[in-house]
């Protein structure tokens, strides 16, 4: 045999953006990851943990091979969560939310034809583009744009609405128009408002429109189970023979992929959202959850009030759920993984879940001094980060 | 919104040959699905039940993701497992064995260059076409070809070797001099033979002879955990500076498809592979197993005998493992399923484990009635596949 590998020309793939392994690699005692839940302190709500010690007991569940669109149970549970209803729409079980987002785009590049040719643009928010815009790139989809979602100007998000407000029509209208085939993200459904109906509005709108559209969901966060790669992929069609027909073909796409799903975690979930008790302890428990995040919200607002940090807090209570845009340059951000040990995404987002009792006042500490280190540097920018009038004066009196 | 779906146009696909679901829908009680385990009775090993149970308890564990390619100590023991030592080698952890053929016929179609041009073809063993040659084609080969391994004419397995008997060559030189670049399935090692080093030679003689090789390992049939969706794809390179840039990329592709695998069943596999007592005990238990289906062989050839069946039924205890072509046409196959409520695939390889105590009788019985009632629609065919002289005249004598 010769001595050269084949694959020689093989380059090393650029890490993605995830600071976990940093995190995981720095061995001080202070060090914080602010891009995930605290790996100590997942959350799991105790319905869960309570099935999870029954399942391994009971004796009329085997590890047979699931069917290839997963446990019918589940992916009707599931799909009805979100759609609220059955008729035209169906759901299959996926590795994840990932996994449902992949045989979304995958299926939409193979069998998506609006005007008998193959569609090659994906329209996604902007801060989803290095993780979702990678899925469909694979897909074969080669142009992929995005629309802002966050506006980083004024530190809120934008209506959904307004993002397209280029076109003076609504959204539905919009998508209809330009034949735009609508694919919701749905990775944790009542965490935003802590009612899982108001969370599913937009999705339901599209279908009592009329649409034809696809949702990945995920059950990682609101189940706490992100190991046991839980998701659903919720088909609604015109009619159920076209269901069918789809529903034949992405089976067909699975069995070349994975075979077919895990069952453990749609297992638990199935069990949770078909009993009525079982369900209504687990909205107890994510209505507590989000109950949790906005005092988090809160308490690190306060923090930042009374430390005297330059710049507006506003937005961490404005906005809601798991994930929150912090509002720190990219040089901030590296700040306080070098200095401080705390580690977030580039684009400044994190998981307010992260933030608890023990950390607060460090988290709160480190971005003070994050931002008294770096804005002199950065003054452009942080002038137009700070956009609120009285703020952006008082940090500029502040030097 | 109009009411034509934008999907008018997907056709539906064709079933699979697996008759699980013909199975599932047969109520007769008489039922048996020879192209499966019995569902009811599906192998578990006791250590592995034991660990089950042991896991919810262990407060030691979370539900956190895990990293892209896995549990390290799974993946690295499961690599042992096969190649038996660690260098310019390692493990990525798969959904299921599926997982691990896709994952690496990605790889090899992105970056698969031996002359500077992406290779089109695909060698597969016959029987494999089905299965295997879907992903590969999906993955992008578009030339399949197949080699013969079981040989219908004489009712044995084909040296492997022999396969490539049109050239006056070793397997390793003729696989060298064609720049073909091994890729491995092993998809229950010890299940041959009883004995996993035995199982694992023809890798570990590529590997000695210095290739680079890629191998799926699946775990679901040797651990009993077909729902866990275990597998592990073996990357071995010349070096490890193209190693490490290999992993690099799986990483990436795996993180835009399932973004990481579960843990429970790497959790299992990896905690019996790494104690000496666990790992002792599992193999027992697969020795006991391989014990148990020679003996299925051996009584199921007995009753055929008996029955005065006719034609050999010599290659039933001369195969090993789990899988047996049983040597039937595809008209007996479909009057056991249409006649005998008896399900197996259509080229009449059955999984051993499927006939236990309670069906072996009818099973044999109806082997016999199969071949009874078709063979004079098919005598060509017949006397191409009872080869042996003096049973195909046994078999002729018998109208």
């Amino acid at each position: 045999m010769g001595t050269l590998s084949v694959f020689l020309d093989v380059p090393l793939a650029p890490s993605t953006d995830i600071p976990l392994d940093a995190y995981k690699a720095d061995p001080s005692s202070l060090k914080v990851c602010l891009g995930h839940a605290d790996t100590d302190e997942v959350w799991i709500p105790p319905v869960v943990k309570r099935i999870l010690l029954q399942i391994p007991e009971d004796p009329t569940l085997n590890h047979e091979y699931l069917p290839e669109l997963g446990i019918l149970e589940f992916t009707t549970a599931a799909m009805k969560l979100v759609i609220g209803k059955e008729s035209r729409a169906a759901g299959i079980q996926t590795i994840g939310g990932t996994g449902a987002v992949w045989t979304g785009a995958e299926f939409l590049h193979r069998w998506y034809k609006p005007s008998n040719c193959t569609p090659t643009t994906v329209l996604l928010a902007e801060h989803h583009l290095e993780n979702l815009g990678c899925i469909f790139q694979v897909a074969g989809f080669t142009d992929i744009r995005t629309y802002r979602y966050w506006n980083p100007e004024r530190l809120t998000r934008q209506n959904q609405c307004n993002a397209f407000s280029f076109l003076p029509l609504g959204l539905c209208r919009f998508l209809q128009e330009r034949h735009l085939f609508p694919f919701f993200d749905v990775p944790a459904q009542g965490l935003a408002s802590g009612n899982l109906d108001r969370d599913a509005w937009a999705v339901r709108h599209f279908v009592d429109r009329g649409f034809e559209i696809l949702c990945a969901q995920s059950f990682s966060r609101i189940f706490g189970l992100y190991d046991e790669r839980i998701g659903n992929l919720i088909v609604v069609t015109k009619n159920n023979q076209t269901l069918i027909k789809i529903l034949s073909q992405l089976a067909k796409q699975i069995s070349v992929t994975w075979l077919g799903p895990t069952s453990l975690g749609a297992r638990v979930i199935s069990m949770v959202l078909t009993s009525p008790a079982l369900l209504y302890e687990w909205k107890q428990s994510l209505k507590a959850l989000v109950k949790r995040i906005m005092l988090v919200r809160e308490k690190l607002k306060e923090k930042l009030r009374i430390l005297g940090t330059p710049g507006s807090w506003e937005h961490l209570t404005a906005q809601s759920g798991v994930y929150s845009f912090i509002g720190l340059l990219p040089s901030q951000v590296e700040f306080l993984a070098k200095e401080k040990h705390i580690y977030l995404l580039s684009n400044g987002q994190i998981n307010i879940c992260s933030i608890n009792a023990k950390n607060l006042d460090y988290v709160a500490q480190s971005i003070h001094e994050a931002i008294m280190s770096t804005s002199h540097q950065d003054q452009s920018v942080t002038v137009r980060i700070y956009s609120s009038p009285t703020h952006v004066s008082k940090s500029e009196s502040f030097y």
